[in-house]
């Protein structure tokens, strides 16, 4: 934790993120061309005033930087930046203006009591707010226009000769650049790129190819496992690959009897670890986007693994962007809705009320959004060029759809919760809520097919199975309500099945608690499995078992199109956690959690999972189960038991009579 | 002209205008710091999708160019910029996508048939529109976030010694930079800038100081017409200033009898011609920003001088911003306002139906910002952090003010003029300026002062002359209530008199409608002619005859913040054309136009006015009057006569007699 009197660079709460965020929705790249986002990018602002009145004991001195132009100002008087400047005792008000038409506007004061620490106020001379602050950016040194990476050089395990090249193999996925250490060739060369072998080799439709090289090249940054150089032979060539990444702490550990289970855990954790920077990204070949949708399950996935809060609020900050909404998220009508609930989601995994503070109004202003596209019975339409996505899956979407009215009813819940935090009036939110559940279940529940169907209007009442997950995921259900959606849509072959591993996700999170846990553990060995039996390193975008040779490549109508890293791949680190370890929180940050382990799949386990501030560790062997936690206010469920454990105190468990010996 | 089928630099519409209004309001300069203005500055899209489709009768070619990445599409099929991209026969759509990180996303596209000419939409995405472009803007090899000036070296016409060092005077204002031809010192020098000798030869406190100069240095744009370089002598140094400029055509000339007048006319086309470049800016030292109400006053100018429209243009797109409105402009309440009169009376000049298109949703949002704090008598009233300005000058500001509500009743007007040329519904305009009107009536104007009241609130009844200025060049009161203002406020020396040469602006405007020339042209002697006797070689921001020595450079507290080369100073050149050769349209871009001319102040003048494509040449001489205009739609009106005039016909009058002779 750093001191909140440490000082540290400061700009207009939320700018740095949406600034980096433009700068990575940028950084797709495709072939020979660069694809920025396809839709409204915020940027930060461009001017900011900084301001904090001092009653000073004695005279003190410092000095402002900043990234950008303007002045500082003492009582009125203006100085430049760099400059010493002495205020004498009592009281003095101190006003900092900052400009930057290109990049970031930033402060950092250095001074002994008046510094850039935590008290300031920053203003887009509209709105004033508590000043915006990184960890990552404590440092005068570091410029909040850049970002460290820090650095891993990656030596090939294999260089071999073929297609009269020679093709790098480095044995994982890299994120990085490339080092040439020797070229010895009188002409330039290309170098292609591959996340798969296929790939690197495929000189023409290779995502990514450098021409031109030569051994003072540096290119760009980009995810690649292979590389393949066409027209040299090994005793010419020796290259490193270089990863970068931004460290984040894994706070996890699992070990299992299950061979299988801990290759998928540990895959799943380089996966995630690889789509984890200074945001959340889909993945790291393609799109480099910020996603609310994926980012939403990246931040469940970051709740059992890193327990990083800053990359979750720096995401959402990023993807809200300015005050003023122009679009819906990356042009979804769901990511809307889905950031909203994931900010109460971030609530209760952190109970950090600083951020809902800062948040909240940005909250109001997305859900006034949503709101001024409901109809009278509160349904939510799309709009011309709204994107009503829930999931590439064959859906009945006319009219309005259940699906998109049940994550609205979550996100006016997210409101309730968040806004009464914060002592807010959200009379208005729950008027609306009552009202949508009310029409909910009156159009769209149908008794008959004992589940929701996607559409009223269509009259043709088709069932699938997204509106009925949310349904569960969200507890807008009665326990009769759940069980017939379990067996009707849930466990029922006749409902289309979930192909994408985007809503694999939520199905398995929703069959989990309805207590599927043997059903999804061998998903995940099936499914998972699957991958780790063609050998992945990471998990992909899509796995579609059927397919074989070059073809699990593919996906868009693009032979290499699909993302061999893609964070929602890493997904049973979250179901592990939360379902099979058990664990969750009952109030916002942890202040009290549950622990409920569900671990029958497996004969010996040994894991470790964060909790705010500390961590539970559950151990499963000889038919012994122990229980350790270093934070307060966890209770343990274990059959009809509860029991509170203290902390550091190992609760030891003969499993079938469940004696305690703690 | 520009032919519609030429290439060019396409935009979002509007973007140019705001990144470089931006940039502009980023340039002030004082002392050592950068002083960015001080409100919220919108920056330009930095992502924009462009659009076309072509029906090709034959297969042809093209290359796109962009300043950022991205790339083209061609029926779905993606291509890298500056690639010739080769298209079939038939129907092809094209896409192109630009990002731009830090500055204008911008196409050029080079080809046969397919290019950036007129017919481009241009999207961020939420909103599609016919792609923006400037004139300035025509060539490839001219980057949309460059400016390029032309140049005009400037030799001194003197380099004496005094003060221990060298002082350099250019005879004239120079907005630009300075080439050191030669400097023979052992060490770096100091170079004092000064629009005045003396603020040159203060050390300490002149403006701009341009300290450890070496031969190459190239200090940057400043606005001066003496150098002050101290510890040196003139052998030791040669200095030549550049004068940087954006060309427009003075299509004015003035010639009369009285020879400080034509010195007046002189020293206002040098200043103005000083004060416009990509935009109106308020002075070339201080404050080089755009300021919405300096910028009113330019609009107005410009139509007797220039006749520029695309600067009148650049500078209302600059101003306004993107569409979502944060803040008054320059946030001022009387401002913005100002902002929507003039879009009408741009109008009025150009006839400009396509930018009235363009510009119009954009006056509907700057409306609505402003109906919303109006209150149930539809006065409008200043908000928390709101700058009620009108002028520098005692006011009862309690409550809502008169002159506010008399701009708000014209900015009404101007919604309903432009609202109906579009075919737009205006009637809620209507409404809300018939309640206005009635209640401005009713509220404030004072039937026992004959007079409208700053402030009916306060119960003070004050008297000031600004709101029944407006009312007057509003036409916002019948010809007794007129009367009433013009005895009882204009000429009422117990009135507190103007003191500002911006409102000065205003009330010569009103004085001259009231039929007041004599009056006017009295003061134009009297008051820009005592800045003529102190050899102004440009009109000053303001003007006390009082002051002596260096006090007439001193304002805001600061000995030379005074700025001595201010755009508003040059109104004379407005007064002259519109009141004295009373040339204006009576329709909109002057299909028909009025000649009232009102020489009686002049014995001998010659003069040309510009009218929209085309002139008016008035000359006076012998007791002869002669009129010629090169466009169609004139009326001469001279005494009771009104007369159709013929393009390109000398119309000549004895004056006393007005006997044509056509």
């Amino acid at each position: 934790m750093v001191k909140d009197d440490k000082a540290r660079w400061l700009w207009y709460s939320g700018d740095f993120e949406i600034r980096q965020g433009l700068l990575q929705n940028f950084s797709r790249e495709e072939r020979s061309y660069d694809w920025p986002a396809y839709w409204n990018i915020d940027d930060c602002h461009k001017n900011v005033k900084f301001k904090r009145y001092y009653n000073l004991e004695s005279e003190t001195s410092f000095r402002v930087f900043a990234t950008g132009i303007g002045y500082a100002e003492v009582n009125g008087e203006k100085y430049s930046f760099e400059n010493k400047i002495v205020c004498n005792s009592g009281e003095n008000k101190i006003r900092i203006f900052v400009g930057n038409s290109e990049s970031l506007p930033a402060i950092y004061i250095a001074g002994d009591v008046i510094k850039s620490d935590v008290g300031w106020l920053a203003s887009n001379f509209v709105n004033e707010m508590p000043a915006g602050w990184s960890n990552l950016y404590l440092e005068k040194k570091k410029d909040p226009n850049k970002i460290y990476f820090d650095k891993e050089i990656v030596r090939a395990i294999s260089i071999s000769e073929c297609e009269k090249g020679v093709l790098i193999d480095y044995g994982r996925a890299i994120f990085g650049t490339i080092d040439i250490k020797k070229l010895e060739s009188t002409t330039p060369i290309t170098i292609c790129y591959g996340e798969s072998e296929a790939e690197a080799l495929d000189v023409e439709m290779c995502y990514y190819k450098e021409e031109q090289v030569v051994i003072d090249s540096i290119p760009r940054k980009r995810a690649f496992r292979y590389l393949f150089i066409p027209n040299i032979n090994h005793t010419q060539i020796d290259i490193d690959a270089v990863h970068e990444f931004i460290p984040l702490k894994n706070q996890s550990s699992f070990h299992s009897d299950n061979e299988l289970m801990n290759k998928i855990w540990d895959i799943s954790v380089e996966t995630f670890t690889l789509c984890s920077g200074l945001f959340f990204l889909d993945g790291i070949k393609r799109d480099r986007w910020i996603w609310s949708g994926d980012a939403y399950q990246s931040y469940f996935i970051n709740q059992y693994l890193f327990f990083d809060e800053d990359i979750n609020t720096r995401t959402m900050l990023a993807l809200r962007g300015q005050n003023e909404i122009k679009q819906h998220m990356n042009t979804i009508v769901d990511y809307s809705i889905l950031w909203i609930i994931a900010v109460e989601n971030h609530y209760m995994m952190s109970g950090d009320i600083e951020f809902l503070k800062q948040i909240y109004p940005k909250m109001e202003s997305m859900m006034s959004y949503l709101v001024a596209q409901t109809n009278q019975l509160g349904f939510i339409y799309g709009r011309e060029k709204d994107w009503i996505f829930i999931d590439w899956s064959e859906m009945d979407k006319e009219g309005t759809l259940a699906a998109e009215q049940i994550l609205l009813l979550k996100a006016y819940n997210a409101m309730i919760v968040c806004g009464s935090t914060l002592g807010e009036n959200t009379e208005d939110y729950f008027k609306k809520y009552t009202l949508l559940k009310k029409n909910l279940v009156e159009y769209f529940w149908d008794e008959e097919k004992g589940a929701f169907i996607d559409s009223y209007e269509s009259g043709k009442k088709h069932v699938t199975r997204h509106a009925n997950i949310f349904a569960i995921l969200f507890d807008f259900v009665d326990e009769v309500k759940a069980k017939q959606i379990l067996n009707n849509v849930l466990l029922n072959d006749g409902i289309t099945q979930i192909t994408t591993p985007y809503f694999k996700f939520f199905e398995q999170d929703a069959l989990c608690k309805m207590g599927q846990n043997d059903r999804v553990y061998k998903i995940i060995c099936d499914y998972w499995g699957g991958m780790v039996r063609k050998n992945a390193v990471t998990f992909w975008e899509e796995y579609i078992p059927e397919e074989t040779g070059n073809d699990i490549y593919e996906m868009y109508g693009d032979p290499f199109g699909k993302s061999l890293c893609h964070a929602w791949g890493a997904s049973p680190i979250y179901l592990l956690g939360r379902y099979f370890a058990g664990i969750k929180p009952t109030s916002p940050g942890y202040t009290t959690f549950l622990i409920e382990p569900q671990l029958d799949c497996f004969t010996a386990i040994e894991c470790t999972f964060p909790v705010k501030d500390g961590s539970v560790t559950i151990i499963k062997k000889n038919n012994c189960l122990t229980i350790t936690t270093t934070k307060e206010g966890g209770t343990l469920k274990l059959s009809s038991q509860e029991i509170n454990l203290e902390v550091n105190n190992q609760y030891r468990f003969e499993l079938d009579n469940v004696l305690v010996r703690n």
